[in-house]
């Protein structure tokens, strides 16, 4: 945030004047300079489409290209003079190439209007950034597939309503995750797909009457074709709300796994513990490490969720084409990406590195009848009990081992030859929690050779090894 | 809602003892029993395979299959005995399913689970939701392409700012919202498609020992495959957050085009009028219309959005695999569908129905100067100026023709030529709102030839005529 | 949800004409019935007050007051005939009131509009709902302060991010809730006297030319006072979202509660059991109990903050003064309540019968070198060293510890003195967990001697005992 | 947003290790920076306390007082060395006073802990905020005051569905704000009392062993008293929701009236007009001014319901104590006051200087028979009717008018008889603009009377004049 005239140090601009509160309200620059390479690309489409067209002269065109290559070199080595009182990102950089190279900057604006260029802009910025998060959350699929391979036979609790309900794999439990990033990034790629169409030529609202060849700065562009209407064009950003309710999604897929590792971290679970890089410590208590990072990516979920909310309420409700009330979408897009990619990063960072601890988690698996359902599923299979009965003997077996304060597994035959007598030697091996998740194969269970098939497909689609 | 022992008439429940409050807060049974089709669909696939695989024995299928046909056929009829003790519509059908056919019934729930019951019930709704969304959006896409084709050729004031900008066709503006809607149904479709996976065979949260063929259940109910991994199928609703996303983004457009249809019809713009089956009266002043339909099209894009922020808030930081806090899902889910639904057939029994005021948005069309930019355009064409220079001009004409309270079309020739000498009389064929309309031709551009196109392709892709 | 013709029993309703449309989205009967008990009183006050003004004859007010003894003799006995096409509750009684004493019935309406009418009744609707939640959140303090009486000296530990930090007591942890609680009831009873203006003589928007006394009735009704502006009072809402604010707040707070509770029942952590009453059980694993309405209540914030997003994205931007927009209102209020008021009723059956288990409480806290602190503020308070030095002597001896695998009342003196010469045998009085929260008596602190304070405190505000 | 390693020009920020993520994500140094002069504040009241108790010499306070000095001075005067590294402004203050004072600095931290530090300062800050947000308000009021004053009289349409209803006078509509405005502020100003107690003494979740006095640092900083439970303190945010709350009701009511302020100036109503001050202009069409000011102030009260839902989402289900999820209250909190207030800036501005055009609001005030309402109550009054047959007579007559395309006062008066004979010339008297308002002389009703004495008592209450 930079500082008005009456800023103290501490807190809040005091804006005195009409003119001050105006460009404080109305001015876009901090926020849109992040697009100056687009509106760059998307002039230079322009130009040469107009050249192409005969609507500027080769030699105007030839001028601004070079102008262009010029303002670019002065964003990158940071030498670029922006002045706020220009705006926006797009006037800043229309007024620099006027100083550069004269007159026929003024060419440039031929058949097109401030509305149809940010809307280019902004289309071509959120593709790239569509992209990048999709690359992340590739990042975060390897790591976790990683770690799934590592503990393909890890066995811990596997929890409904947090009451273990029956073993699983460590390895299952992350591959979990990755299935969840595996459709975040199809949705962000539907939505790049969905969004790349060029609205340039639209111009102010209604399209124009020169002839320009918009196929031709679509394609320049990437663009799969030109938008079919203008007044869509520049009045329509359903293709931010749909990336901000994608992150949105995503963002709480990470923020469940991010709810695993704190619990998992905190001594009552025990289950893992975070590295140094990934916690913060206790000048007095060496041993202690917050899981700070966990937390704040628990937390982004909320945020990004609201910036998709805010988008929703300021476009609801508007009458076509542009009204003001857009401003604040890149505003919210941009931090909403910021925020996303960083919460994947500290998400990759902590699960490459978190250390889990298989004795625990098999401790707390076994703990809890977590069996009772593979003795039931035994008796249905070996004495073909009606799947109801088989829960009342289970049921019954369990009542007596708890009165008994023992493991289902620490009945005696006759025990449980009690309840239902014909129950067999050959239900014991059905009883620990190895034998539990390794009996669960069905296809996307839980047993480590489904788990190891899974990886092996995971790295294949990953191109991991 | 239904109501408790202790309710007045006019309001609340008072829960009075521990299992009326339980009751009230746990049982789903009145949202829930929507999905009674598809309990039934996924039971059937179910013991079809359990049978296939031996699992269950032919004769048990056969009964548990004739017990289905009795139950749906209950359903159908409304004699179907519903308790709401029995807490969800899936105890019921099952416990119904017992008292008809005794034994088989207990067989059915053989390597399947309540959780996996449940997800594949509301995958299977959710995709038949989602086409039938879709179908009304096509209908709606329908009245706008129809209303558009009458109206190729009529002026309206394009706006920005709700500040007349150029002269558009109200074709072209119909157009634009058949536009959205058509990046809606794309949404709802890809949505459709990445939920198409089946979860049954997931069981509680682990799979199973038992030997299931989930690909021939999966097929059986029309999924083009099944999850991989169980966890994740019995945990996940990002096919839920992502429906009500979809929905949202949709409904925001159908907000903007109600806001147009609020100010259409008031009588400061007189635009438009509403018929009496869409509008509701006042017994003192009959010619009034309150445009009460198109108000509530309005509103239902908040409710629909924070339909999706409450289930993301709920979902938000869940550990896996399920919890109770997931249950609201169908709630919001089911209210999103049928307020959409609802909003959609009144939108498009609006748009059908209102009677367009050519005449009056013609002539606002003609106010405020909207040629401006044709007589720039005309000024970089003809007269070859830069266009910052040709912007300079067309403002002191503009002023000039303000100072004299007359049309731009109205200054005579001498006048324009003092402004700038090289503008000649066939500058005055640009200035009337029907030319400057007609000389946008640009693709997607609001010249009544390019609406004609745009609609002749629309009809044949929404298969009209 | 009550259902149309063309109803199928298990899904949505399908409207096939305009008019059935318009009457779905546009009636509220369903809704707005709840408030018939204040639509009666506003019209009693109205009636009075016309006859007392000389408005209405004596004889026409007998007779709608008689009349409306009669509608709400109906309404209480179940016999009164609703009717959907009269659209909502108001001109349901209107209509049934002419049926029963013909025109003086006519009369009632005079120098009121629907408009006043509605705003009324819903007004007096939320004070008693702010009233009764408030109520409500009076009886969970009190379960809570119970709980706390009896906890006053059980110790728990402390958490921050999760980690343990130091002992604290059970008492001291549930009174923190009491203390959100207040403030909670607090906002609600702000809300209730801000809200607490009359709107009845507003009429339709502009107030009215009949000689009423706007006084007489707001003090009829319990009004403060009649509100000052008519365009102001049949147009705001904010009353209806700050009472939604203040139950999303408070909502917040009981789904930090239930997140406790479903961590402490949590087999990892075992610190409390529910009763079978406020659990669900799994008929094949008898010992365990599912959490239900504590995921519920916890789920429920969201959805109460959902409902305040739905009504402030409905009502944003809407020019003065009535629009049908704000029609939800009512249905947004009334489940906002239910669902808070079910919330509370859960949380308090939850608290009153929940088994804490003192033993495993005080285990968790021991370890983790709780008293760490407390150590530290010996060395200082002792010693006289600076905060920072002390911490960094501690850091070191919980280091020692660590390595020997003790707990630091386990290091010797000797071994102590090794690493800060001044510590002598008086250090080992602050190092158990009992020891530590003893010591914590400043005001506000964990202590079981200010927890008892707070307690009898508390008592006393709650008229417990 | 400050730039990583890899960070190009114009967009995002890589962080390729671990550590810039961790530093990334957990730095808060650029959001709470804010909170310098609280910091130090909270740091005076809290070594003053420590001396006063004999917990350090006052020598040792001197030494800090005279350190603290220097800090807020090097604050002030923007020398102060703001190092990132140390994470947040409380490390950065603490770490520079250590650098000029030395071995007294250490001391500063006894009896107190980073926890309940930052909360203290967070809710000074917000306090102060909740005054100055308050305060802008009250300016906003007197603007709306002195044009209600000037506009006491001048008719406009009074809308109901945006449609005209009846006539009202403009001031009667301004005022209609300044009661939502009144009641705005009314929840700030309850917001600050609640908040206002200190949860100094608290220290990291459980208070502490040291004889401090809370009283004592509470009064120094003008809180009420210390909070009575030392986890509520450090864990609860309500009074930031509540802030958040409050502001988003209050820019609901902004959003409002921006509405109004585009749709006035919009060339279909032509209602007002804004200055270039208030405006943005095109370089083309010289008359045109768009409402960028107020259309952004539209927007932005989504912009603050968000961030009421994001710290929501972020706060609910976190146990007790603190977590860092908490970490972004301040940056919503921060940020949503400074949108408030520069919304109310810009509001302000805009309503001081908008120039209204009365005739064109009477003009549309006449037109759709706006005083049908006031021939009914005629009807009743004079020839005592019962309302629903005055409405009768009346919609006859308008639809004769309407029949004649003439205004109701434009009917003879025995075409008026054939419909009722006993109407009489008088009617006539009602049935203009002026005398519609004029008769409305209710309490809070429209008429130039009645507007005047509100004017007056606004006046008096804002101490204006």
């Amino acid at each position: 945030m930079n500082q008005g005239k009456g800023q103290t140090m501490w807190g809040g601009r005091f804006a005195a004047t009409p003119s001050e509160i105006m460009e404080e309200i109305n001015s876009s620059l901090d926020i849109d300079r992040r697009m100056a390479a687009e509106d760059i690309a998307g002039s230079r489409a322009h130009a040469d489409m107009l050249a192409e067209m005969g609507i500027i002269t080769e030699a105007d065109n030839e001028a601004i290209q070079g102008g262009l290559d010029s303002v670019l070199a002065e964003l990158r080595d940071g030498t670029f003079p922006f002045r706020r009182a220009l705006e926006d990102i797009h006037m800043n950089v229309e007024a620099r190439l006027k100083e550069l190279i004269g007159e026929p900057a003024g060419r440039l604006h031929t058949a097109r209007s401030r509305n149809d260029q940010v809307i280019t802009d902004f289309r071509l910025w959120t593709r790239t950034a569509l992209d990048g998060a999709g690359s992340l959350l590739a990042g975060l699929q390897a790591a976790l597939v990683t770690r799934a391979d590592e503990n393909a036979g890890t066995i811990m609790p596997g929890f409904t309503h947090l009451q273990t309900a029956q073993p699983v794999t460590l390895g299952h439990h992350l591959l979990a995750y990755v299935e969840m990033a595996s459709r975040d990034r199809s949705r962000l790629a539907d939505c790049a797909v969905r969004l790349n169409e060029s609205p340039l030529g639209a111009a102010a609202l209604a399209g124009t009457g020169f002839p320009i060849d918009r196929d031709m700065t679509a394609e320049a562009l990437g663009f799969a074709r030109p938008m079919a209407n203008s007044l869509d064009a520049v009045a329509s950003r359903d293709f931010a709300l749909e990336a901000l309710a994608d992150l949105s999604i995503a963002a709480t897929h990470l923020s469940r796994l991010a709810e695993e590792i704190v619990l998992w971290t905190s001594p009552q679970f025990g289950f893992a513990a975070l590295t140094d890089a990934w916690s913060t410590g206790s000048s007095i208590m060496p041993q202690k490490r917050n899981p700070d990072a966990a937390e704040l990516v628990r937390a982004k979920a909320s945020l990004i969720t609201a910036n998709y909310s805010a988008l929703q309420g300021a476009i609801k409700a508007l009458p076509l084409a542009y009204a003001k009330d857009l401003q604040d979408d890149k505003r919210l897009t941009f931090e909403a990406f910021d925020t996303f990619n960083l919460c994947v990063r500290a998400m990759t960072g902590m699960i490459e590195t978190i250390r889990f601890k298989p004795d625990a988690m098999r401790a707390a698996a076994a703990k809890g009848f977590s069996t009772a359902t593979d003795l039931a599923d035994w008796l249905v299979r070996e004495l073909g009990l009606p799947f109801r009965d088989a829960h009342h003997v289970t049921g019954t077996l369990v009542a007596k081992a708890e009165a008994k304060s023992c493991d289902l597994a620490e009945l005696s035959l006759a025990e449980m030859q009690d309840v239902n007598a014909g129950i067999t030697q050959s239900v014991f091996d059905v009883l620990t929690v190895e034998a539990s998740a390794s009996s669960r194969t069905s296809y996307g269970a839980t047993s480590p050779v489904r788990v190891a098939e899974q990886v092996a497909q995971w790295k294949q689609r990953l191109r991991l090894e």
